[in-house]
């Protein structure tokens, strides 16, 4: 299927209407890294994580199994420190029960979820009628966190059981967890005045972007919102995005981290409809090193302020760095290899800056490999200046503020155990835009 | 996307008509396992094969790189023996080289693969232009075997490729090779006298059912051919159906493997189908021990003759065996569960024998599993009593002509490093029936 | 080299002399595995686990990086319970440092550490030299946290440096860390009154077990202490033994985990030499399922009360039970095969009890294997119904409490990344009997 | 235990003499890596490849498993065209049965094998007595093939067997199969006048140096050789070294390959070892890239005549090359860094070359990385300019075939999937000096 040639708003019917602009309540955008965070959206540990175990685990994407109780402590940590500094924190668990309240999204989006080619022929009538008969909360509760087959009462069973029970891996549930929810980050991303609805990698994720989908579809804060790119409803193949690797910095212009989880196919085709719609100028993509330890390029670069960036050096210097800016061609893209040239030099020269602050992982080799493996380098700020990161990245910490950074510390304890750390776990719904 | 409701034949346009019975130039039809061999599809190793290195032969699914000339060799011999005894032998390349030939087809197909999505915007136009001037046969190989960047002639590049060329894994490919259409048992299923266009497992293997669309659709030979179930247009989500789990054994009866690439989302859905068109009475449902050894059902159980199998007992004798047979239920589907009685002595009821004589592997606890390794137990019949297999099984193929089975054999030093054997390398197009 | 046939004392020259009776300072002896604690040796995290990495870990023998500092502070929380509850508590690090601080000590251990086979040539002396001149608390340090090549100053260097810069993999170091040694139930094992200077069954391990022999020989709380088995200085080839799967219980039965890392050749040489001495009545063999998910019997099984037990029965309840007693044969022994009689009823009935309360880990299917996990079941007893576990069990733990047991959690975020609770982390110098 | 201080003669008595030179029947001596081939030591294909199987194979190290008939064919090809040649091939097993003819040698070695350390308590003496009574050339193969537990006669056993039938992994043996005998070349070194008996590096492999100490110590033919460094009774611990890393290239000179399996503790102490003994004047280490393809230096950069080498560029272009020199200091050797100077550039210079011809793995960017893995760079001469490699690696044949030199070719399905080609399979015991 074509990708969509316009920024489109979804409907309910599936039928995307054409570039009308946002009237939402809220005037959601993002047009910065490091902007006063206005509206935030997270989502707190819960039944998924219950669901993690050390055999399911690497099937769901996790590198280890988290003391649940403990993490929504520290989220819920998180989540108190923004609302603190008057930021409008949306959990998804909520976001997804308000919009389940309403009659047609929850007919919209359990026909979508409870089909033969997810649940089984034979399952899905009573599967249906056991999450119909739920709260809104109690659903919301298991399309995020799952439904394994003993959730299901007696009276909604069939013989079908058997075959479920029998079945091998993650597909003994009748609805896999999604405990990748937590980092809201990945599955949309708002480009300052639209947002895209992300293709994510792993068809262990995919859902998650469906669930945005409904929100975004009926949700009416979320009513009218402009979407750029992406629809979970297409078969993207080969062009896969994920948010840990797209950064709306400013001046126009956009990163994106080529990595394992985002491709050229997908990176290209988002260039083409911003700049289509004129919401971006440049497209900076940084060709992360073919290695395993670079995931998104929030994990090893990130902002702390206007010109302060945070970077695991061992990575970043190895990133091969490609522009793309509007042109004439049938695609409307203009291909530049940057080459090796450094890629912060590269990004403070489209932000029309002299040269980045550089704030190093720090430590010796040792402790500096620990960190960024510990989310050292993925701060989330809140204003310019002012960063969220976990309270183990002592070193990197220590540093961030050497440079005059104000840094917040959460617990990483539990939180960190799958390889995210403030900024994995955002979503900017708004966020001011910095002068340059 | 639900699935569809009754058995339909593909048209060009993408709308399957309903339910036209076959009257093709060759009766296609497979109605057993073992009965006389009439016509059948493999493929060569090629081009995918020489792209195959230990770095991305992973990504490939393969386990290891084979000396692609000698297993041409060899496979010329499997498809010359079958030749010699009258059996026709249609070479997928050839076939895809006929479908190209018509230019409808060529469109159709291209249409589907060189996408914005697959192969990256801003290469498309050029990599299309390319495959427009080939040959049918030099399309037919790229089409299997992949297209790398360096493969594009330089007046079809575009600056584009600098992001291709800087792209991990096998994603550098425009077009990834296919190395598993060696094993064309997999991709479609005639099932007595239709067939399905399977969804495989690994997003890796997608591109082979669509091939084997275009060759439904377009070809002469296989055009108003019965399509039980299956269109790889659609996205089927967690129902996936590998051929080497899927048996029509005979007697209105199917077993299939519920494994790690086939579930128990498309068992179901299969089922329904077969039943709706009384194209089977029953659906034996073998749930697989939960172990990486037992890929398919074929690589631990294969028919020999009309009552003989060749079984590798250590996983065959953990089998849970589940019948689905038509009911009066929604979904048309009545279940039984029959525990762990041995899946022989199930199978043997079904088909109204005594008993199935049983040859095990064989050898001592070494030689057994080693054998089980090299497709010990992935025998294909070509017809009662006569089946190929690879030489180097000795002691499994000892033992079958101990019981009475004629067995030719193949070189499988290159071919049976894939992991599959004579069962796997072949995809039955028209077989007799067994008298029971 | 044959193994040693009687029991002895070690002696400075490295000759045992032969079973002369402890007269050392402290009355060590560990007669039960919940009498009343006395004396534990343990060691905090340190310099060792400032060294592990993402990218050493695996070959560390470690799962994960963890947090120091907090770390330390969790641990320090561990030893000050256990000293308020009149515990002696004896700290590895010291430990050694006070060994160290003995000419003839620091003379012997050096000898045997900083040798060509080890640091290679042309490294020794100034490696040895830079050593020397260290305080014992800094080479205790060293001697367990590892030394790297630029711990080395510019003037103890050589031209062979090169060579250790371009060294692959941990060998870089010239001592590399024992971060394992965080888990002091491994090394050495006290039973009765006696003790097992343990061969661990991985390389990087060997130390351990060497440093521990310094002490037994020098330091004067710990001479004259009874060995009944083991010397570091032996190549024990296919014998290796580890604490964690060797328990006292009391009533002169020893339980023996067989398992990946405890040897059948190690065990028998073991209940061969208790048997010699008197020392034990009966060993009973713990024939591990061969899964990884066990890796040693503490992991899965471990005494709370003189008659209450926490086990994972996912595991216990696949234990092969062997039992060997003296006998008159050359070897001393007499092997009985208890087959898969429950394991916790053939230790009752070795204890002379009717039966043990059996405390599951608890929780639905995937909270039990989480805590499993998380050390859930790898509970240390200080009293009898007294023991300390992981805060982050709250299942297990509650289960223990409804039993009537006093349990006492630390916190594991930190210290239980590398898979080993309570019971790893002590090793009993000395334990009263518990009646049975 | 210290490294020996000077050449020794191993005796007997395991107490080694000093420094006598050889005067065996054959005048051992290896002076260059493509002189002519006089005398070589291979091992046949056996008991121990049947043993190997798909759960095993990794713990053995073994990558596949192999169809040991037709390695047997392929290998006794490769023996047979050397012995066309005038070479004498020596085969293990049967040296290892002449060996085990002499009484002093078999007690032994059986007393350093048939430990309680090895075998297990109780199961010794059954052991020994089964041994005792084969004949040599049986006792061969079980020596080098394994011993599983039901080799073992009812009337040899006890009830320890119920031990080691439940014992996990590889251990479930008496004798594990040595499998990698195959690569006599790791096992001892020829380096101009004397041999070395190397420490392996995997556990699994230790045994193998010591059947070949009892070679050199009773055999007569091997009587006398003067053994540089190495033996097999002590304990190694970080310094090891295996033949395949190990070049004698003439004019004085030895390559060393620093490798995952090749230490700089070895690799020092063979060097002094040579500069004492002065056998050599230079020891050139190859420091190679932290990746896990390059097992041995053998394995990317072979001689196939006396200035030309096969080469794979993307491992050898990443060497860092340190040359070690006869000195003065108290290790007798002198370091010099060469950086990143090409490889091949010091080598040609340290022969007195200009330069050396390097003839590339071959074919395009999958060929050479498929070709390498198929040990393409892996040829053994047998005079110079004539080599034997396998036919499947055509293209680096190819090229060595226009760079002039004769290619011999043996089949490779099976010999191959061990990763090991002619080079590995042979350990050369007499070999002609080369002009330069």
């Amino acid at each position: 299927m074509p990708a969509p040639e316009t920024p489109t708003t979804p409907s309910p019917h599936g039928v995307p209407a054409h570039g009308v602009p946002s009237h939402g309540v809220h005037s959601h955008g993002v047009h910065s890294e490091v902007g006063r965070l206005r509206k935030v959206l997270v989502c707190s540990p819960g039944l998924a994580h219950h669901r993690l175990t050390p055999t399911n685990a690497q099937d769901l994407l996790f590198d280890d199994v988290m003391w649940v109780e403990n993490a929504q402590r520290d989220h819920a940590d998180f989540v108190r420190l923004m609302r603190e500094r008057g930021i409008e924190v949306v959990e998804l668990h909520e976001l997804i029960a308000q919009t389940m309240a309403i009659p047609e999204a929850r007919r919209w989006l359990l026909d979508r979820r409870i089909t033969a080619n997810e649940i089984g022929l034979g399952l899905v009538d009573g599967t249906r009628a056991f999450l119909d008969a739920l709260s809104p909360e109690a659903l919301a509760e298991h399309l995020i966190g799952g439904l394994a087959v003993d959730d299901l009462p007696e009276d909604h069973r069939s013989g079908y059981l058997a075959l479920a029970r029998e079945s091998p891996g993650a597909r003994e549930y009748l609805m896999p967890p999604l405990p990748n929810t937590l980092y809201t980050r990945d599955t949309t991303s708002w480009l300052y005045g639209g947002v895209t609805l992300n293709p994510l990698y792993w068809p262990a994720r995919h859902d998650e972007t469906l669930l945005m989908k409904a929100v975004y579809v009926f949700h009416p804060d979320f009513a009218d919102s402009t979407v750029w790119w992406g629809d979970p409803e297409q078969d993207w193949r080969r062009a896969t995005l994920e948010g840990g690797d797209v950064m709306p910095v400013g001046n126009g212009v956009v990163l994106v981290g080529m990595s394992e989880r985002t491709s050229r196919q997908a990176i290209s085709q988002l260039a083409a409809a911003l700049f289509r719609a004129g919401a971006a100028e440049r497209v900076i993509v940084a060709g992360m090193p073919k290695l395993r330890a670079a995931m998104h390029l929030d994990t090893v670069f990130t902002f702390a302020d206007r010109d302060v960036v945070t970077v695991y050096p061992r990575i970043v210097d190895g990133i091969h760095t490609i522009s793309l800016r509007p042109g004439d061609g049938p695609t409307g893209i203009e291909v530049t290899d940057d080459g090796h040239r450094p890629f912060p030099d590269v990004v403070a020269e489209a932000l029309g800056l002299p040269g980045l602050h550089v704030v190093e992982t720090g430590g010796d080799v040792y402790a500096s490999e620990r960190q960024q493996w510990d989310s050292g380098n993925n701060a989330v700020a809140l204003e310019p200046g002012v960063v969220v990161t976990y309270d183990r990245n002592t070193q990197t910490n220590a540093l961030l503020r050497k440079a005059g950074i104000e840094v917040i510390t959460i617990v990483g304890a539990e939180l960190g155990r799958g390889r995210g750390g403030g900024h994995c776990m955002t979503c900017p719904l708004a966020r001011d835009p910095v002068d340059f």
